[in-house]
């Protein structure tokens, strides 16, 4: 249910500073107060210095403004980009400095582009399903407008009537609805394309003072003609009520799930949030009237402090879905949104906590401000704990888990199918520590905005492998993806939490169950995150039961990150010749490097990675294969990175228990040259009992044996269990019961 | 010529010393002077609460002494390791701290390996040509001794006589004759090894007075019975005027070249240095009169400096020959070294930006001295120059040549064979910039120390593949290696400096000759590093012409470092399985990703590594071959790294020249995700002339053509040459003439 439609107070001119200008990022009050306070040697001083040396060269060398023809990574695509980006800091420079000259060069460049936007039709590539006019796709040219918008803002007073005349007229009212009423598919959509379209339309509206361009941006166009059918792979055309939900409030309602996350993940959430809180700045400024920060219940707010929450324990944003690896919080998406939401609500101390880590503010006030924040504030390291994070319009439709314990992070992935740039992955997991990737999530195979793979663009390998299952940590049944890798299968349905417990600071625990993905396969999947005196790291706990009523193979890879060290199996890899893994399903784009019949009821591998070294060990039944591999099959253009795999596989069984746990347990320095602990101490796992309802396990070093028992049907903390198993009777309370059993 | 021998004047006791304790590499006068100076907070003081707190947890933990049984990496061998190094600790912190409680940890472990050590017959592993009694190998046994004698010195007055008595008679005099008398083919040839047992004799003979064994140490055996074949595969029995060559200073004479560089490497060096540093601290102090580090016109200070310029933009040693990547200037052996010339001879204030930079000093008085220094001292970045190594007891067996333009450097070697850890890479280079590694040496195939892989030593692969040519970035002919692979071989011979000049802080040109490699075939390879106002980065340059009487094979390999970009050549991968590329010469361990012929008179590929691009450009002659490889294949325990390569065939052919260009020309960062120069501006490679006299050779960019003129035959500075082509004549000074010939 959406609750928090603002209806009809829109279009009433309430605003406090109608006709004032700069009035959008920027304010004359808080150009005042930045004016006021410049000079104390601040991180927000720093930076003006930087940009006014940025944006002299650029006047120094001249104006670029070239006819639109390449993709993104082209010439004439960063050209353009270039040109919003220096069209925005001048303006602000303008306003910050009082210097005329950067006023002027804001001048000069708009009306170079209102001189060239009326002479171009669509952008020759004709790639995109919503092309646009400066650059490939409509997106790119809605956030060329965000930008512009304030940069007209901040010259606007400069400008003659005749020349915002003129502008106005013939590029940004034409800009505007060519953006909107002239791709309805594009702007009339609840997707992240449509809020830079929101924004972009609502934020010249704003600095024009256009009311009907405004109504558009805040609610969309009202008959826009769009059968569901036609909508860019049928996504974005929601109906709720029997409303058709359109517009930035409504992407506002749509975008997160009530604790503020996103449900294609951080690292398009990370992108996606910059158009929601750019505009709402402006809102905010010129609008305070809507109260656009206290929406859905602070619903930005929420979704700043989520995405900061899913970063890894080097910054990095968790790479799941479609992700480019490396994106952290200091992207200036994320600077924009702390020292923002820190403007917002000066009580919110850990946005000045990240933003000390940024090492960057935004230049606007709130930027300033928190340049000033941090001279006065002594500030700690941000926290992160555990955390589930519910996906989904109303937070039920599964989620993600971020696990930590000590320096260890874990992300288990259960969430809905975060659309179109979602991975087949339910159940999956990456592992973290302060040292790097342990056992990886492969993320997009994409290089943004580098022209030489393929312009910057996914390439096939992102459809063909990224986004498959075998490419993530969770099992493959039949060597095909879940749901058949379909979208809009997908779509239909989602994982459930089933169980989570981060009370007690010795153990995580998370369970989650997905019983789509493969018709007539239940899966359920429990991570246990355990701090144990014996152990120098926390151990990771994976019991992985899947049920079928007809036998099939599962394959669970593993993803480490590293160099294999030893298998207690036979691994000898092929010597002369290598062969595709499979024909399809992300299977062939894996060399198979061996593959083996497990002798021992115990699989243990060990491999180093960033200096440490690492040790999974598993559960087997004989018969059980172990199959180590390597990305990089069916791959002309070496898109894929070579990285490798271990893969445990069942063959012909119905219901299988797959139990590992990940020893974190020694560091190697090439220095020093000396290794500490570079074996895993774990000596034996065993399953006492598994059934549909209960798993009872037990795992050992030299000194001491640890019991396990599961819960699996029955997720009341109180209820009590009682198994019979080789004849014992084993009792406990709870989901999760773990304890030392005995010393050996 | 051998000009440095000191003879007869040893056996007199001269020591200012003799008698007083500790005397070796601490002194009485050096403990008043580290005591009066704790406390302020220095270094040392760190260092110093380190230590301590590391030996009180040893002595509550307790002894562990076991039966010597395991290999390197395992058990046994690490705890005795462990041993001597907690007693040199605990020797030095009983000094320092006066507490006794260190001096009976000492004294009751040396008693416990005195009851053992009478006790022990060979090492049960038998590995070894010289196998040990604690360790696998004498190599082993003779550092033990090295660190125990110091113990032993801090101790000496702390030990009643019949305690000495018992230590010298039953561990310390059998201990030192095993190593010397009964093991002479390890202590009695020109070797590193060597120079352990003599430092590990002459250290335990100072601590005792023990004149007998000192002149052993310092002379080496006089009858030892060893004939040249018996030695350790021939090597290191060398008769010099009729005198045959051992003992600690026969090490120093031969060990070096007269500018300080090692035969075997960087990576050894360090390793090597220390014996010779650690014994001639304690000749320094017991047996001043000797002036050991004034020996051979002081080539322990010169050894010392060699070794910190052999380091690249991070730190590494060059890993040539057998080396572990990751080895740096921070190895507590290179400490020892900063630190000791720094207390030999205080002017070297170069040596106090190391140890700033090594934020460690050594636990004994230089490096208190050094701790202090750096409290008064404001130290800089150490300079780091081109500069070429000699290699050789002479200096004039080839070389090295560090090569360095702003953050770029380039390693090119054409030094001797470098005795049994040697590669056959005659020719190759390497290329570092502030990034890491661009070009890379691969290095050793070894986890030094780790259990797991083959017990840390050299795996199988290090032989068939590490060593190998085409594990280099030279060429290799017919597929086999230089002198195919043959040691002896190959020893026999090396390379020839033609030609280096420095002067020039724009350009910095190396030029080597080796016509030994291969029978028949001379190659001669010029590298030029240039630094050009067009572009960001100083470019690579370089001309490798090889000439034969007889049509050959020629592989020039790149062992690029990074992630496969673009080319201009057809490269697509094999899509479902992959071959080995050769049989033998370490082509047996390279999978084969794409062959294709050339099709352009010029090859460009572009990679993305340590977040930069980089091009390479090649000059190419029709029917010219690529071929993109991988590591890894004949490798059945996964001991080889996945890293890439581009090899650059020319079949059939006798006279060839190879002309390469590589570019650094760009930056991605994964935050910003904006590319910056992504393509090299290397537009066309051209050669006008070449013969076995002359190269005269183009390349241009968008704007500009440059003209690169070679001698190849005379290497005199003032000489003209003329040279006429295409009806053109060429007339230039000097051995590299680069000129901007015209803008386009």
């Amino acid at each position: 249910m959406i609750k928090y439609l603002i209806i009809g107070i829109l279009i009433g001119n309430y605003s406090a500073l109608l006709g004032q200008h700069p009035s959008l990022t920027l304010t004359v009050a808080g150009v005042e107060r930045i004016q006021s306070g410049l000079g104390s040697g601040t991180l927000f001083d720093a930076q003006l210095a930087e940009i006014r040396a940025e944006i002299d060269n650029a006047i120094a060398d001249g104006m670029h403004v070239p006819i639109p023809k390449d993709m993104a990574g082209g010439y004439t695509h960063q050209q353009h980009k270039s040109n919003y980006k220096l069209m925005h800091k001048a303006g602000n420079l303008y306003q910050i400095t009082g210097e005329e000259k950067y006023a002027a060069y804001v001048k000069e460049m708009l009306l170079v582009y209102a001189e060239l936007y009326p002479t171009l039709s669509l952008h020759p590539t004709m790639k995109s399903y919503a092309t646009g006019k400066l650059f490939w796709q409509c997106l790119n040219d809605a956030n060329w407008l965000v930008f512009t918008s304030q940069a007209y803002d901040c010259i606007y007073n400069y400008l003659s009537a005749q020349e915002r005349q003129k502008l106005e007229s013939e590029l940004f009212v034409p800009y505007a609805n060519f953006l909107s009423e002239e791709n309805p598919r594009f702007f009339n959509r609840i997707h992240n394309h449509c809020t830079w379209a929101n924004a972009a339309v609502g934020m010249i509206a704003l600095a024009m003072d256009n009311d009907t361009l405004l109504e558009k941006a805040m609610y969309g166009l009202k008959d826009d003609g769009v059968s569901p059918e036609k909508m860019e792979t049928g996504r974005g055309y929601i109906i709720k009520n029997g409303v058709r939900q359109k517009g930035f409030l409504a992407q506002l309602d749509h975008s997160f799930s009530p604790e503020g996350y996103f449900s294609e993940g951080p690292y398009y959430q990370r992108y996606a949030i910059f158009p929601f809180l750019v505009f709402s700045h402006a809102l905010h400024n010129k609008r305070p009237d809507l109260k656009i920060f206290e929406y859905r219940n602070r619903i930005l707010q929420k979704a700043t402090n989520t995405l900061l929450q899913l970063t890894d324990p080097n910054g990095n944003f968790f790479a799941i879905n479609d992700a480019q690896k490396g994106m952290t919080y200091k992207a200036f998406e994320v600077v924009t949104a702390v020292d923002l939401m820190y403007l917002v609500d000066h009580t919110q101390k850990n946005l000045l906590e990240w933003a000390r880590k940024q090492e960057l503010v935004s230049f606007d006030e709130a930027g300033f401000l928190v340049a000033e924040a941090l001279e006065k504030t002594k500030v700690n390291e941000p926290a992160k704990e555990s955390q589930f994070f519910g996906d989904g319009v109303d937070g039920d439709e599964g989620g993600i888990a971020a696990m930590r314990l000590g320096s260890t992070e874990l992300l288990f992935k259960f969430s809905a199918q975060g659309m179109g740039h979602g991975h087949f992955d339910r159940l999956s997991y990456s592992l973290y520590d302060s040292a790097g990737e342990v056992v990886q999530d492969y993320g997009a195979v994409r290089w943004v905005n580098v022209d030489q793979k393929g312009g910057g663009r996914y390439l096939p390998e992102n459809k063909t492998f990224g986004k498959q299952t075998i490419a993530h940590n969770t099992i493959v049944v039949n060597e095909a993806s879940q749901f058949d890798a379909s979208v809009k299968k997908a779509t239909r349905d989602h994982p459930t939490l089933y169980y989570a417990d981060f009370s007690d600071s010795q153990m995580q625990v998370v369970s989650a169950v997905e019983n789509g993905a493969y018709n007539n396969v239940s899966q359920h999947r429990t991570i246990v995150l355990l701090q144990d005196p014996e152990f120098d790291n926390p151990l990771v706990l994976d019991f992985f039961s899947i049920n079928a009523p007809i036998a099939n193979t599962y394959d669970l890879p593993l993803w480490y990150c590293g160099h294999f060290m030893q298998s207690n199996f036979n691994s000898a890899k092929e010597s002369t010749s290598l062969n595709q893994l499979g024909s399809d399903a992300g299977y062939q784009h894996i060399w198979k490097e061996s593959e083996s019949e497990v002798d021992n009821s115990q699989l243990r591998f060990n491999w180093f990675g960033n200096k440490q070294f690492y040790t999974i060990s598993s559960y087997a039944d004989k018969n059980d294969k172990v199959i180590m591999g390597r990305a990089g099959a069916n791959d002309p253009n070496y898109n894929l990175r070579s990285d490798p795999v271990m893969i445990h596989r069942k063959e012909n069984t119905k219901n299988a228990l797959f139990f590992n746990i990940i020893e974190s347990h020694g560091k190697y320095s090439t220095t020093s040259e000396i290794p500490s602990n570079p074996y895993g101490q774990l000596e034996g796992l065993d399953v006492i009992y598994a059934d549909e309802n209960y798993i009872l396990s037990t795992f050992s070093n030299a000194n001491s044996t640890w019991q396990v028992f599961l819960s699996l049907k029955d997720n009341d903390e109180e209820a009590l269990h009682t198994v019979v198993a080789e004849g014992k009777t084993y009792t406990w309370q709870g989901v999760v019961k773990i304890g030392k059993a005995a010393s050996k």
